[in-house]
C-alpha cells in the first residue's frame, strides 16, 4: 500500500476541479496540467501547482500522455488520475503510467483494453451469464441461415453491417415477410459502403432505456454496485439528464442488474471505479451493452443517493486499501436528479454555441450540487466539450428532487450564451418524465423548440446582459492574459502569491 | 387541513432566501418583505412579490408585526413563515396572525407563552421527568437555609440573582468554606444592582457542553426528535460552530435526551419544530435548559445527516399534515458540520466589522452548503446581526466532514471585511476540536489571535481587492440605487420584468 502524497489531475474543466477538491480533502497536493485555451480555468487557481502542456486542440496537449508523464517526474507526482474522455481509457497510456512507478488513477491496463473492444467484452462476460441482446454471434451473409436465425430470435430485429459504423447498412426488419427484401439492401449497402457484404442480426430493441450500474472494486478481489443511474433521456445520443434511482427499476430489478454488473466487473477482473451499461426494453428484460472503465460525468447522483465520494474510493482503492464497506452496508438515501448545462442551442437541434459567459451566476440551497469549470466573465472555448456544469438535486424522494431543480433552474442566471437549461426545464415538467414512463426517444417524441419557455424573460435577460457589459469593460481587464493578475505561472500558483 | 398557497416571510438575509427556496419548490409563491437597508438584497429579488415596511433599524420595519398582517391581506397571502429573532417568538404577534385568518408556520402562542418563560416552562415540564439543573426552585435569601440546600446539591455551586442578568450578583462557589462570604456578595450585589437581594442556588456544571435536540410534532400529537447538535464552540457567549451528531453522544444517550426533548414538546403540546436545549456536564449528565419555539440558525447540520427538508416538514405540519415518518424512520446518514461566517474581527474580540463585500466567492462541491443572503458588492448592514453565511459540510464521518470544511474554508475568497473564516479553521484543526474533547470555554482556553493563519495571504488578499476596486468602479452602478436595474418595485418583481 503507498500512500498518494501528490496527484496530477490530466484533465480540465468540471471534473478536474472535482477530483482535485476531494484531493484536497484528504490532504493531497494536487497539479493541474492545462492547454493555452484554459490558462484562466479554475482548475488551474485551484491546483497547488500547474503546468501548461500546450495549445488546443486536445492531441497538442490533454492528449499528450508522454508529456503529462514527464511533468509527473519532473514535480514528484505519485499519481494520476485521468478523469473522463481524454486518455481516461487508453490502456497505453494507464500501461506507460506504471512503467514509469506512477499510480494510475484507475483499473488495470488489461482491464481497459478487454472493455475498449466489444468483441473481448463480450468473450469475456460469457461465462457470468450477463444477459445479452439476443442475435448472432458471426457476423452472415447468407440469406436463407440469417432468415432461420431471425426467427429464432424473434422480430423486430436488426440488421447491421459487421464492418458498419454511423447507421450505415444498418436496417431495422418488423416481421418476416420484409426479411429477404431488407436483409439484401443491408448487404448490398454494406458491401458498397464497407467492400464487406456480411452483417450482424440481432433483436431490436423498441422504446429502449438506458441504464447503468456503478460498480467499484478493490484491488483485493472486493466489489460492490452502487446501484443504477437512468439516462434516458439524451439528445444527439447523449445524456442530458440522470437520475438515481431510476423510477422503472423494482429492488428485485435492482438485485439482478447489480449482480450483472458485479458479475462484468470480475469477469475482466476491474478494480476501481465502473460503469456496466445496460439496454432496457419495454418489458424490462435488460442486456449488457458495455463497460465504461472510468469516472462517469453523471456520477454525482450515485454520491447523493449513497453518500459515497467516488472520487475518495477511487484514490483509496488506487492505494491498495480494502474497501472500507460492502454491499449490505449501502442503502439508496432519497433520489437524485442530474442535469447537464451545454452552452447548446436547443432551438437549433442542440448544436453547440459559443461565446462569453455574461452572467453566470450559480443556484444555492439545500440539496443542491453545482459542478462546474467556469466562472463569470470567461470565454467558453471552442475546442472542447461544451459542457459548462453539472446541476444536481437531492430529494426525500423523486418529486421532491425534481421540483428543486425546477427551483435550481429557475435560480440559474445565465446570458451570452445560449443553454440546454430550458430544455430541462420543459423535461422536468413533461408528464412523460415526471412519471417515468419515457426512453431514449424522448426529445423526438416530444419536444420542438417551441415548447421552450425562457427560464427569465427576455427583458431580464437584456438587462442582465446590459448590467454585465457594463462589468466587462473592467472585467476585459481581468481576462487580459496582459493584466499582472493573469500572468499563470506555469507552476504553483499560491506559491507565486506569496 | 388548509393547502398554503402564498407564503410571506416575515425575516430577511439568508434564512429568508432559505425559507422561500423551499417554498418555490413545494410550488407556493413568496411575498418577501423588507426594510429600507435591505432594498437590494437577494431576498428580496428572489420573491415573487416584495414589500418595503420601512425604514431600519428593526422596530420600524421587521418587528411591526401589524404591518406585516397588513400587507398579508392585501396580497392574499395565506400564510406567515417568521423564521428566527424578529418575531418568531413572540407569543402575541403568533395569536394575532392566527386572529387575522393566517396560519402562523410556527407553534400555537401558547406554546411560545410557557416556553418564553424560564419559570413558566420548568412548571410545564415538571411532571415529564425531565433532568433539570439541581438548585432551588424558589428565591431565597436567608444565610442558613441557602448553606443547607448547597451542601444538598453539592459543590461547585453557583448563586445567582433573582432579579438579575447580565452576570451581575452572580458567584461560583467551590466548597462550603467560602459560601458565606460570596452569598453575601452577592445579596449585596443583586440588593444594589436589582433593589432585590434574592438569590437563586443551582449546581454550577464544570466543562459544560450545549447540546440540543431538534424534534418536530404534528398537531395530531406525534413528536418525533431528529438527533442533536453539538453547539458548544461559542463565543461571546454565541453559537459559532455547530455539528451533528455530537462526538460524545452515545446511542444510549442520545435516545434518553431524544425522548426528554419529546417529553419538553409534549409539556407545551408542541407542534412544528423546536430545538430542546441541554447543558451537559464533564461526566455526560444532560439538563434541559430551555426550548427554542422556532426554526434554529444551525438547522441545516440536521437536515445533512437525516435527508428531512425541516422548512418543509415546518410547512406540512402548518397546513395541517399528518406527519409522513415515524421515529424509526429516522437515521443518522455520516457527519454534518456547520460554521458561521459573521462579519467579526477575531483579532479584535470578535466585534463587528462592517464594510462591503469587496470580493465574494462561495465554495462549492460535493457534500458543501453555502446558506446566505449576500452577493459581492453589497454592503453588510450595521442595523442587524452580522451573519454573512452559514457554510455547512457533510462527509460520511466526521474526519470527512471536518477535511471538508476546511478545503471549503480555504475556497472561500472574501475581501473588504474581517470574518471569522480564519478563526474557524483555526478550530477546525486545533486538537481540541478534532479530538472531540472541548467545551464551551474553547475560545478561552485555546484561542488567542497570534494562532490564527489567514485563508489567503495578504497578498493574494490584496490582489483580489486591487481587481474588485476596479469592478466596483462600474458596480456601483448595480448598487446605487437610482440606476434603473435597482428600482425594486414594492411589489412583484417578476411582473416588473415582464
Amino acid at each position: 500500500m503507498q500512500k498518494i502524497k501528490k496527484l496530477l489531475v490530466a484533465n480540465r474543466g468540471e471534473i478536474a476541479l472535482r477530483i482535485m477538491r476531494t484531493a484536497q480533502e484528504m490532504g493531497i497536493s494536487t497539479v493541474a496540467v492545462y492547454s493555452e485555451a484554459d490558462r484562466l480555468s479554475p482548475h488551474v487557481k485551484f491546483a497547488d501547482e500547474a503546468v501548461c502542456i500546450g495549445p488546443p486542440p486536445s492531441n497538442q496537449s490533454y492528449l499528450l500522455g508522454n508529456k503529462i508523464i514527464e511533468v509527473c517526474k519532473e514535480l514528484n507526482v505519485d499519481a494520476i488520475h485521468p478523469g473522463y474522455g481524454f486518455l481516461s481509457e487508453n490502456a497505453e497510456f494507464a500501461g506507460k503510467v506504471s512503467d514509469a512507478g506512477l499510480i494510475f488513477v484507475g483499473p488495470s491496463p488489461k482491464s481497459i483494453e478487454v472493455m475498449g473492444s466489444k468483441l473481448a467484452a463480450k468473450q469475456a462476460v460469457a461465462k457470468y451469464d450477463i444477459p445479452l441482446v439476443p442475435g448472432t454471434e458471426e457476423a452472415i451473409s447468407d440469406i436463407t441461415e440469417a432468415k432461420e436465425r431471425a426467427a429464432e430470435i424473434g422480430y423486430p430485429i436488426l440488421i447491421k453491417a459487421s464492418a458498419g459504423g454511423g447507421g450505415k447498412g444498418m436496417r431495422i426488419v418488423e416481421d418476416e415477410s420484409e426479411f429477404e427484401e431488407q436483409m439484401n439492401r443491408a448487404v448490398s449497402e454494406a458491401q458498397s459502403a464497407f467492400g464487406d457484404g456480411a452483417v450482424f442480426i440481432e433483436k431490436f430493441i423498441t422504446s429502449p432505456r438506458h441504464i447503468e450500474i456503478q460498480i467499484l472494486g478493490d484491488q483485493h478481489g472486493n466489489t460492490v454496485y452502487l446501484f443504477e443511474r437512468e439516462c434516458s433521456i439524451q439528445r444527439r445520443h447523449q445524456k442530458v439528464i440522470e437520475e438515481a434511482p431510476s423510477a422503472v427499476v423494482s429492488p428485485k430489478m435492482r438485485k439482478a442488474m447489480g449482480e450483472a454488473a458485479v458479475g462484468v466487473a470480475k469477469a475482466c477482473n476491474y478494480y476501481g471505479a465502473g460503469t456496466v451499461e445496460f439496454i432496457v426494453d419495454d418489458k424490462l428484460n435488460f442486456y449488457f451493452l458495455e463497460m465504461n472503465t472510468r469516472l462517469q460525468v453523471e456520477h454525482p447522483v450515485t454520491e447523493m443517493i449513497t453518500g459515497k465520494d467516488l472520487v475518495r474510493e477511487q484514490i483509496l482503492v488506487a492505494e491498495g486499501n480494502v474497501l472500507s464497506f460492502a454491499q449490505e452496508d449501502l442503502k439508496i438515501h432519497g433520489h437524485a436528479v442530474e442535469i447537464r448545462v451545454y452552452a447548446e442551442d436547443p432551438k437549433n437541434n442542440f448544436l453547440p454555441d459559443i461565446g462569453k459567459l455574461v452572467t453566470y451566476r450559480r443556484p444555492q440551497g439545500p440539496g443542491i450540487r453545482v459542478d462546474d469549470g467556469f466562472e463569470e466573465g470567461m470565454d467558453i472555448p471552442i475546442y472542447y466539450d461544451p459542457l459548462i456544469a453539472k446541476l444536481i438535486t437531492h430529494g426525500e424522494n423523486r418529486q421532491d428532487a425534481i421540483g428543486r431543480m425546477i427551483r435550481a433552474i429557475n435560480d440559474y442566471r445565465i446570458t451570452g450564451i445560449q443553454t440546454t437549461l430550458d430544455f430541462c426545464r420543459f423535461a422536468m415538467q413533461h408528464e412523460a418524465f415526471v412519471s417515468g414512463n419515457f426512453d431514449t426517444q424522448f426529445v423526438e417524441n416530444y419536444f420542438t423548440p417551441e415548447k421552450l419557455e425562457p427560464v427569465f424573460s427576455e427583458e431580464e435577460r437584456e438587462l442582465l446582459a446590459a448590467l454585465a457589459v457594463e462589468f466587462f469593460e473592467k472585467e476585459e481587464n481581468r481576462i487580459n492574459p496582459t493584466h499582472p493578475a493573469n500572468s499563470i505561472p506555469s507552476t504553483n500558483w499560491k506559491n507565486r502569491l506569496l
